[in-house]
């Protein structure tokens, strides 16, 4: 098995967002929560044992003053305090890299959880009818359920990797792409400069694991946003999207008569049970990921 | 009586100060929660039922990273609520007058609660030993048990009177100074370029109450700061500040030997009992106030 300490994970801030004064992180803080085993499991997202004390008092405000924009997005008492941290500690000028190695250390995690950079990058989504929305706005107000005529990943374009997320795709023995909506979610990661390219010079070692399984996405809007960005919903859109700097691509039993057409567009098909549905799962998932960089 | 809707409060925002992303306003704050009957009654701050969720996350994240300086002060969920609401209008652009009539409104407030400025001012205080704290340091991590060799309210000189109180403080029937410490609480209020030529314009109608009662403070550090700055910390010592601009100051009974000398200083003493400890007497104070201006 792996060391927890030997494993590094390169995640998106391109959900991140400003609340009310606060950067909130949700990609870098669903890992964490969900790592430490202190997710509130019904909601999958934010922390068990939660309480909504300071959202009640803040919506109190937004209702006697009419705002019913205000206060839509759900910040726990908790989770506030990771957010009063981050705040704190990004006012001091310390780097999102280390802020996050603070919150893992609290949460006594074992692995590296490596923002793709400390630039602000925010994904922003376009609609048929020309309304921008930030991610969260779309994802969690909207709840995804708009249609999706564009995605730019605002501040990509001047970001910079961080110098340990450069290190830890350079040296590592192998580098999985998890199965994460391809658009917004590895998206924003492959978006920030010299990240595709990092992984193109090592492609025979990266394999990638397809979100989409029978035509749908295992959760959230993967499907539908690369339907509207005239895509094909399923393992061979995922195939077209990675086959420039994956090896080779994790593709549910399910979708086996699909891995002809995975080949065709240049990516080796690997065809392994990928949900994650329990902890056995997800290490036999990793091992077979592993066994399939070319060594 | 009078119609609360005719009662502003001008009020001090050198206790301001910026907390892990979030602009905290304890006077502000404290006087709407306490005229609206909400205040804690326990620490006669902040909310009553208030749970400290927040506050504990935070404290984990100092704990776990050694930061034994961060977390200090006390927010509570409930009092968080109205700190992200300030912070998110603030960040739209609203003045801190309009964001203070907001949070009024929620709680139901008929008085006029207003800023004396919409610009910053940060009171500091400066020890012996030369280090400068904020407010907050000083008042409530240090407990005020502190000596101090000066005070200065940053950002004064370049503030601006709001036009909503510069207009109460000319307008109003009469101005009364609430019994509030002199150097800190009243002083950030008189350094704002304006407010003390206002003051002194209509002097005639200016009543102030004294805060030192039998040579003590009702509550909190007047006194020992009075004396720190070489000033005598009785109803004579508060005299020589507000004789400038004040027409009378309403000193305790207990203090009726000091009324000679309070009136030898420029300033017309009325004896009454000063100290509000029921609605009652609260309500007597007022009435003394409204008779001590020169009709």
């Amino acid at each position: 098995m792996v060391d927890p300490s030997d494993v590094a994970a390169v995640v998106n801030v391109g959900d991140d967002t400003e609340f009310h004064g606060l950067t909130v992180c949700p990609d870098l803080d669903t890992i964490t929560y969900t790592l430490a085993g202190a997710v509130n499991p019904d909601t999958g997202w934010g922390l068990a044992g939660e309480t909504w004390a300071a959202l009640g008092s803040l919506r109190r405000h937004a209702r006697a003053n009419e705002r019913a924009d205000v206060g839509w997005f759900a910040l726990g008492d908790l989770d506030l305090g990771t957010h009063l941290w981050r705040a704190h500690r990004l006012a001091e000028g310390a780097r999102l890299t280390e802020v996050t190695a603070e919150i893992t250390r609290t949460f006594g995690l074992g692995l590296r959880l490596l923002p793709v950079t400390d630039d602000p990058i925010r994904t922003k989504v376009t609609t048929p009818d020309g309304a921008t929305l930030t991610f969260q706005e779309y994802f969690v107000r909207e709840r995804h359920e708009v249609d999706v005529a564009s995605v730019r990943f605002s501040g990509a374009v001047g970001a910079r990797p961080t110098p340990e997320a450069t290190i830890a795709l350079r040296d590592a023995a192998a580098v999985i792409i998890a199965p994460s909506n391809p658009v917004v979610s590895v998206g924003p990661v492959l978006a920030v400069p010299g990240i595709t390219q990092g992984l193109t010079s090592r492609r025979d070692t990266v394999v990638a694991v397809s979100p989409i399984v029978g035509g749908m996405a295992l959760k959230g809007p993967a499907a539908r946003l690369m339907e509207n960005l005239g895509e094909e919903a399923s393992v061979v859109g995922v195939a077209r999207r990675y086959a420039p700097f994956a090896r080779a691509l994790v593709i549910d039993p399910i979708d086996a008569h699909l891995a002809g057409a995975v080949g065709e567009v240049g990516i080796e098909p690997i065809v392994a049970p990928s949900i994650m549905d329990t902890p056995d799962h997800a290490a036999a998932l990793a091992r077979v990921c592993l066994a399939g960089r070319a060594l």
